[in-house]
């Protein structure tokens, strides 16, 4: 294994270590608990957000605090959920006297620890909402998943949520608002290779020479199927059929659209996905109000890219649209 | 080889068809010849700025036109110059009665053919400064290069020149502070394993399974050694020991760090990277005024990492604070 790192044991440290001489002018990175919060928060009585879930997916989600989108983030292990401990820190720390809500991937460890800290901090009084992201439309159930899982969406229902929790909405109606995202938002991804785990230290699962896998979790998890390479239109067309007919777009609707790369596919091979997801879009006639390309939950250093499209309105795009400062979303 | 495209000779249209529907409200594209303006640019007497090189390399340079940085791109075929004629038309759209810029990083053929783009701008009675950006300490001539090649510190030229420009300074000006910039920055790079450029359809070199390259060239162009791999600490040191010497830093100095990532990397091993960086600048009593982590002058899916850093003072910060929008700089 090759990977520029120190001790395969404090890679989560030592990359909020560097991330916080980075971006001391935009987050507090506290440690021993570890979490995330804003840098000078405004302690206004507006509702707090707090996301988090196991490491590897870089820039998610402590890339996404700041004005406009989270409050805290709480970083577990490589592809492991933080335990209860530090998520009940950072949700005291978000909490300005109008509750919290926990925005939490489907993955059976973050919610089973999402939830106990929940209650934790409902045993000091903080009000928390939860909403579970499951927009992968790849597969029912899953290596650490009950239902579907949650993968690229979360970004959108981080930012809209965001938006709304910013200009003083209650914590009912920013729930009901993260729930509407999630509920409009649907995913599906491909890998052409594997990604190592440190700590683990080889390749978390094998591809033929040739070979791709459709479905593919942001974990490495199965997909539902293992093919030939085809063409990267060919490979758009089949994840952004499944996510159309999965979200029952018609001609005449609205998306926003990211292409979202594993963290090891070039950029240029994102463009070229974006442009035949925007063909296909055209064909069925369904508008793109807005979009986004790059790789924003990642997979460490996976080769692949997944397609995420949200049906959206006035409402969602007027938040979509709304101001933030973060360091992953600008 | 396992890549998401279509046809591997349409992979720089293809890209800029999806860069040209993603980016509609930044940027124009132009084809045959294919070259990159900003959307909407203000035709006021200002100096134009035109930047370009082999493709492969994205966000660079197409990522930063806009408004505070270039005013045109020129994509070449992956990671080959592109012809006078682009560059030419892409000089002509830049100039606004002020002259133009070429910013042109060292490569053989890339300063050759903006060369005869310059004489052929002149001949139409357009004014063309040069500046030839040559950082890369690792190696004097290289594969494709006469003396250092240009790197990732071409992205402080593009933005510091950009901004000068942008308020309105003189060619002359511009061209000044564009080769103050280039004087006191300086890179290098080391890749942890080939990346495959698309028509060529295998991978541009090989390296075993525990060795990397220290020196590496953005095209693969071979380093100063290879060696075992190391800790992300010692790797970091002696890419920044050779750029910190080269430059002649001395305790007291401020400077403007780059982490850079060459495409493949993890932006967790790149924070790791940073905190190393910083670290050793600490102990050496420079300080940093400015950072930057993140992926900007890449080779498509490479492995690896480069350290840049400028030596800072007054004016160049004040430039490099300046107001941009762009795709990859904002």
């Amino acid at each position: 294994m090759k990977k520029l790192v120190n001790d395969v044991h404090a890679v989560v440290r030592e990359t909020l270590e560097g991330f916080a001489l980075a971006h001391s002018d935009l987050v507090d990175v506290h440690y021993s608990p570890d979490f995330v919060t804003r840098h000078a928060p405004k302690a206004d009585g507006k509702v707090g957000l707090v996301s988090g879930g196991g490491s590897g997916h870089e820039p998610l989600h402590a890339g996404f605090v700041g004005e406009g989108m989270l409050d805290a983030a709480v970083p577990g292990a490589v592809f492991t959920s933080p335990t209860p401990d530090p998520i009940l820190e950072a949700t005291k720390a978000a909490d300005h006297g109008a509750g919290v809500l926990h925005i939490v991937k489907n993955y059976t460890g973050d919610v089973l620890n999402f939830e106990t800290a929940a209650e934790l901090a409902d045993m000091e009084d903080i009000k928390v909402a939860t909403i579970v992201v499951n927009d992968d439309v790849a597969v029912e159930d899953s290596l650490y998943t009950a239902g579907r899982r949650g993968v690229a969406g979360t970004i959108f229902v981080e930012k809209i949520a965001g938006a709304a929790a910013e200009r003083g909405d209650s914590l009912e109606e920013v729930t009901r608002i993260a729930t509407k995202v999630n509920d409009q938002t649907r995913s599906m991804g491909l890998a052409l290779g594997p990604c190592t785990v440190p700590h683990a230290g080889k390749p978390s699962f094998d591809l033929g020479e040739d070979e791709i896998e459709l479905g593919i979790g942001i974990h490495g998890e199965p997909g539902y199927r293992r093919g030939a390479m085809e063409s990267a239109d060919s490979l758009v067309a089949e994840l952004y059929e499944r996510v159309r007919d999965d979200l029952g777009l018609t001609e005449g609707e609205r998306v926003v659209a990211l292409i979202n790369g594993m963290g090891g596919t070039p950029l240029s091979e994102l463009y070229i996905c974006f442009r035949a997801l925007g063909a296909l879009l055209a064909s069925d006639g369904i508008e793109i109000a807005r979009q986004m390309v790059g790789n924003y939950v990642t997979s460490l250093e996976m080769p692949g890219v997944s397609v995420t499209l949200m049906r959206a309105d006035d409402e969602l795009l007027e938040l979509f649209d709304a101001p933030v400062t973060t360091v992953a979303w600008k």
